[in-house]
């Protein structure tokens, strides 16, 4: 990988998917780090020190400052290594106000729609899965827009938006086996389950998700 | 004002937030735009039509394209307008990076405090109110850090940060009012005191701000 190096660190904890985002976006963009690993029941003194505000992974160390919130890490990742590989968000303006709207909306919507989910009450489980499907559908025609026909939200290479929702394909697809269903329905959302398909394909990602079964485990343990 | 011009366009309502965000950084970078305001009670097909998702305001439409969430407006106006002014967020990579998680900060525990405070149960606006002071505590450290010494979070001049925060200063100003509080207490939050009168005090913050007495009475309508 080209560069980034001894002086780039990241803080991430394997199940995250606000960790992942970070590794993918690393990962796409070619930018090689050191990975530390953290227990999140018992928080290392770099993490505690590194963000002392909300004590959580994923932090960014680059020349011993660290950055944190993945969205910020995203940009950051961007701006820091500007010669290296392709940007993450598009050139234009217009483009990436458009992406960081749907990343905004991602975080807002899908991923707490996901949480309610898995950690709710029965009812507000249910109300998470009915936030979840209507998220995902909101999304299926952002895709449409986005993508203009090709693969990615990103055009031709998967991008900002594409790791901004990328990042929650491991635990869909967790989701998906648990459960016996299928989140990403190709008869209702045929775009997103094609991209999921698409994005999970490259090469850049299948290094950095985390393996399946372990996952599941994982998610069954919650 | 320089640039901007007939091609750009703002949806806003006055007491909101976030749309004086989106106001206060045109004004500080000295674009111009025509002003639309919103009756979010009867919202304008226009505004329907350009934010679909969430039928909200701020809306910024600039040549007929719509651009949504406050945050992203931000953005989007120092890359659209990069010729005009001084941009709002810093050059430094780094520096940004610490603009944006400080702003994430802002509303995912300020706005959310500040809601709670204001309309939830009487249990749940106590906790609002605690969350409101924790978070402008973390925010005094934090500005103290970002200022290193100077009047805004931006440096010597109001930036990002002054327009992510800065944009509920009028709200506060109406709650100390009605309810006789000091919330920025300047024995308890120096620098978050003196930053609220510096920032205040700008033309282009005075230029926009809604008047105190209107908002006093709108606050106590809700």
């Amino acid at each position: 990988m080209a560069g980034g190096g001894g002086d780039l660190k990241m803080l991430g904890m394997w199940a995250s998917p606000a960790a992942l985002r970070v590794r993918l976006a690393l990962s796409l963009r070619g930018v090689s780090y050191e990975y530390e690993e953290e227990d999140l029941k018992n928080k290392s003194d770099l993490l505690l020190k590194s963000n002392p505000v909300h004590n959580k992974v994923p932090v960014l160390i680059h020349g011993g400052k660290p950055v944190c919130e993945s969205l910020a890490i995203l940009e950051y990742i961007d701006e820091a290594f500007a010669g290296v590989g392709s940007s993450l968000l598009p050139a234009d303006p217009y483009e990436r106000a458009v992406a960081r709207f749907w990343a905004a909306f991602v975080d807002e919507t899908l991923v707490k729609g996901m949480y309610q989910a898995s950690w709710g009450t029965t009812e507000e489980k249910e109300d998470g899965k009915k936030k979840v499907t209507a998220a995902l559908e909101t999304l299926e025609g952002a895709l449409r827009e986005c993508s203009k026909g090709k693969p990615f939200f990103g055009g031709d290479s998967a991008g900002y938006l594409d790791v901004a929702l990328g990042c929650l394909l491991a635990w869909v697809h967790a989701v998906d086996a648990i459960q016996g269903v299928k989140i990403l329905d190709p008869s209702t959302m045929p775009l997103l389950a094609a991209w999921a398909d698409s994005f999970g394909a490259l090469d850049e990602v299948e290094a950095v998700m985390p393996d399946l079964n372990r996952l599941i485990e994982f998610v069954m343990e919650q």
